[in-house]
């Protein structure tokens, strides 16, 4: 479907938390075809978090396994033929059986080989399509380099992008010190941008942290009542922990594991206390 | 060969030290062709353990490293065509150097295309096959749905799927909670059932714990006497270092590091202390 | 080019200090084609020592990115056929761009197939050829088995083939317990050898230490007056944040998180207080 449904009230704390709420009961299963630098820890942060993953990214299993899964990740890190193969089926796959899917398009817009990948994926209609800055900026065509796959834009420059991006794709975020969040609103449809703030200087530090961030935006899109509300609650989930995770981290390595602790123990009262959810804005 | 070797004594708390005593001195080099999720853990927690592992799984040299290695371990997390053919070629060259090699049939019963390649696998003689319950079950083809690769089953209901593997496999568990062990004891070779309790409610919440279990099975499997009692020995060390590791870690994150770390401490005593073996019951 | 640029003056430890400060200033982008079991590691290292990893290794981008990237690391733990051919092409592109980069011939010696691939990359001149004692013999042709990727042999046993690679590569090192780097000095271009001590014993427990040692030294490269001096640096650093880890790690496990966050707090008074650095020694 190419316009999927809007959040019908504005993702805020109390819809969160009931996110995250059936997040735990529900446990999706999330099918990853994901980097190889990632696929350990976007598996630990989604079993973390309270769900469940499975790396199914040949092409002989790949569609299958999109019919089986509550919702699946595309993340373009370290694509290969087959896998941008697998990737195709299962995107097309999900998108027959209205199963939500993310596309993480790292590096898109810095080298055209994946970009033709990312731009062909786009026909799939993911449901949400999360990046960094630099990463929103170049998939949407708006040109803009990218230093490997750190981000070195600001996710307020990539608001423009992200909105034009809304043609292919039901919500879309930029993340980054404060994440940036647009999709559409009530039945008037109507385009807004929610700021997400928190997380931790340490997050840019550790690799394939992006990558587990839209795993997780792919296993909120499982269970929230729409991939707007999803994905605020994703990253709300995602910026808590790393919260938590920095008051006892002494460096990049040891924030790692306490990251993955920290995504574990976040429940209502952490959400509740740490959340910072803008209002939406129009945008 | 069809039938390997029976245990001759029962695999107790006796043979299990001296087992992991054997592993220590002996320090087995294991060819792991396993799935990109599992690399990095499967390989540290053989160093921790006191094996060396070697990640040979390309075509060219997979046959050749067989015939090199102490033990094979073949794990179907992520099966692409070029890894199966590896497989293929390190099991038949295993086999055909009575190297012991060990066989993980990650979520076979679930998917018909990996399915028919664990069916393949089989007709090479692994001497262990380790699975969970859902997997044993699966791979016995008595059926039996998989929840993406986590068990979803009861290794209780996994024994007579165990048993039924004993055609392909001189020793088969299905591990959980309470592992359960199967295979041929004494001269009779009577086909026994060896419970191992112990292990920690971390251990399913963290990806490729399974997988490094099953590396660890077939380190044992290089030092032990017979299949059977490597076996055991391999669950009572894992289930040992995870209960250690539950005592400091404090989420999923921190138990990764504190499991590599206690795979390491185990020692004589702590097997003294821990270990809990079942006597074996006939089936 | 096949000799590069000469150490014009010894690397000390003030050399040490500046490449240190030209890394955490410049922030090198390197370009990893790297073994599945080390790619989260390697990246991680980079991040936390810091350098900026890119992990571009499909045969469509290899080249591209090598023009773009500030070093190239060519890593062949796990090679595939798809893998060996990106190899090569980001090799020749580094060559054509006069961007250094680094070999590391994991397991060269031991096995025929990518044996013929390391040599084959040899011709397109490696900055710098990084190894263990058993794979820098090996990789010369003067024979010595591998257990593995393990090192069997003493750095010391190495030196001949170390300054035999001086063929090809500007510096080469052969790590272990006490460090062996060779390369040319001043204007005379002198071979010298330079012997670097420190590290832990924990090192050889953890997969992948020596791949992320790879990668330092690559980023080394980019920042450094030249090869040699890079080379040095880069083991100091590595050795000086593995002593720093291995005060607090308990364990193989700990001793990963707490070498990522030393590599990161690894500053210029940690340098002074201790790296070990040799003076140069004729060869």
């Amino acid at each position: 479907m190419p316009i999927g449904k809007p959040a019908l009230t504005a993702p805020d704390l109390a819809q969160v938390i009931a996110a995250h709420a059936a997040l735990r009961q529900r446990r999706p299963l999330v099918q990853c075809l994901t980097n190889t630098v990632s696929s350990n820890f976007v598996a630990n942060a989604l079993l973390a978090a309270g769900a469940s993953p499975a790396m199914v990214d040949n092409t002989q299993e790949a569609a299958l396994f999109a019919g089986i899964a509550d919702a699946v990740l595309v993340n373009l890190g370290t694509p290969t033929d087959a896998q941008v193969a697998s990737m195709r089926l299962a995107a097309e796959a999900a998108d027959a059986a209205a199963t939500p899917w993310v596309l993480d398009p790292i590096a898109a817009g810095a080298l055209p080989w994946r970009g033709g990948v990312a731009a062909k994926l786009l026909s799939y209609y993911p449901a949400v399509i999360r990046g960094n800055a630099s990463e929103v900026i170049g998939l949407a065509g708006l040109g803009g380099g990218a230093r490997g796959v750190d981000s070195s834009a600001d996710p307020a420059d990539a608001v423009g992008a992200a909105v034009d991006l809304l043609e292919h794709a039901t919500a879309v975020s930029a993340s980054g010190p404060v994440d940036h969040v647009v999709g559409r609103l009530g039945e008037a449809r109507d385009i807004v941008l929610i700021r997400i703030e928190g997380g931790s200087a340490w997050l840019p530090r550790v690799t394939a942290t992006g990558c587990a961030l839209g795993a997780l935006v792919a296993a909120y899109a499982a269970v929230a009542p729409d991939p707007l509300t999803g994905l605020v609650a994703a990253h709300v989930h995602f910026a808590v922990a790393a919260e938590i995770a920095a008051t006892t981290a002494s460096g990049p390595g040891s924030f790692a594991p306490a990251f993955l602790d920290a995504l574990d123990a976040v429940d209502a009262a952490a959400l509740r206390e740490l959340a910072r959810i803008g209002k939406p804005e129009p945008v």
